[in-house]
């Protein structure tokens, strides 16, 4: 589907290139876990280079890992395979669209929740207003959306 | 799986609360596309909105696009819609995980590709240095490793 504000890429696209980065810093993560245990002097080195550069950018993170020394360059090769396997293996593809499609319900039904307690408080300081009755149909219409949006996935908006 | 540096939470759980700021993302930007053509003053309204209120956060935009007018209100429920709508129906959930597997493999080959073909032009002009036969041995490695990621999707290394 195009979406406007993407240019020539697509929210996907977009989606899949911060999933690189994230599978980089779990990559990472794996890696300095795993030295820890058995090679304290690599673990050391992986963390201070941590220190001194950014993971926001995986690749640029692993580019510069590799010409730091040859000891870092053999971690740098560690951490790419560690990435593209975990990528390909153990990343639970099936959990992320299940938790993205939770999160859209879950939020969606909090903000209208905490708007309508919100101004419900303020409104009950109005109930002698002119437009008390438009109030009160605006919070019904919502609480009936909050119910559909918590009983029903299949509709059609657009 | 468990990855360290996640505390309580996942890697999942961190990439779908990533893709549900994406996704109000991309509601605001369909929906503004939407009021251009048939409503401008909307229109108008949302891009100063927008203007003025980052969109990183997209829960957070959302419940101030809410509390700034009553218009606005009708316009933040519109988004929630869209987004919830898109989520479900419209995210191409498989396109994302061929991309981001794609990206590994390509980002690890141009990554490794690259930095031999920058150190083999300093090698050229150590050629006659006592490191020299190891370092072709290296290259050979390396090469081999980028051979065997683009032809071989199975293996595991950890």
């Amino acid at each position: 589907m195009y979406v406007p504000g993407f240019g020539e890429a697509s929210p996907e696209a977009k989606a899949a290139k911060n999933l690189h980065n994230l599978f980089t810093y779990v990559a990472v993560r794996v890696v300095n876990a795993q030295l820890e245990s058995y090679n304290t002097e690599a673990h050391k080195e992986l963390t201070e280079f941590m220190e001194k550069h950014s993971l926001n950018d995986g690749d640029k993170f692993c580019a510069a890992l590799m010409r730091e020394s040859s000891r870092h360059k053999t971690l740098a090769m560690r951490i790419l395979e560690v990435r593209s396997a975990y990528c390909k293996k153990d990343f639970e593809w099936d959990n992320l669209e299940r938790l993205a499609k939770k999160m859209a319900d879950e939020s969606n039904t909090r903000l209208m929740r905490d708007y309508v307690l919100e101004t419900s408080h303020v409104e009950t300081e109005k109930m002698k207003s002119p437009n008390f009755m438009d109030n009160i149909v605006l919070h019904m219409i919502m609480f009936i959306y909050i119910y559909i949006s918590c009983n029903a996935n299949h509709f059609t908006p657009y």
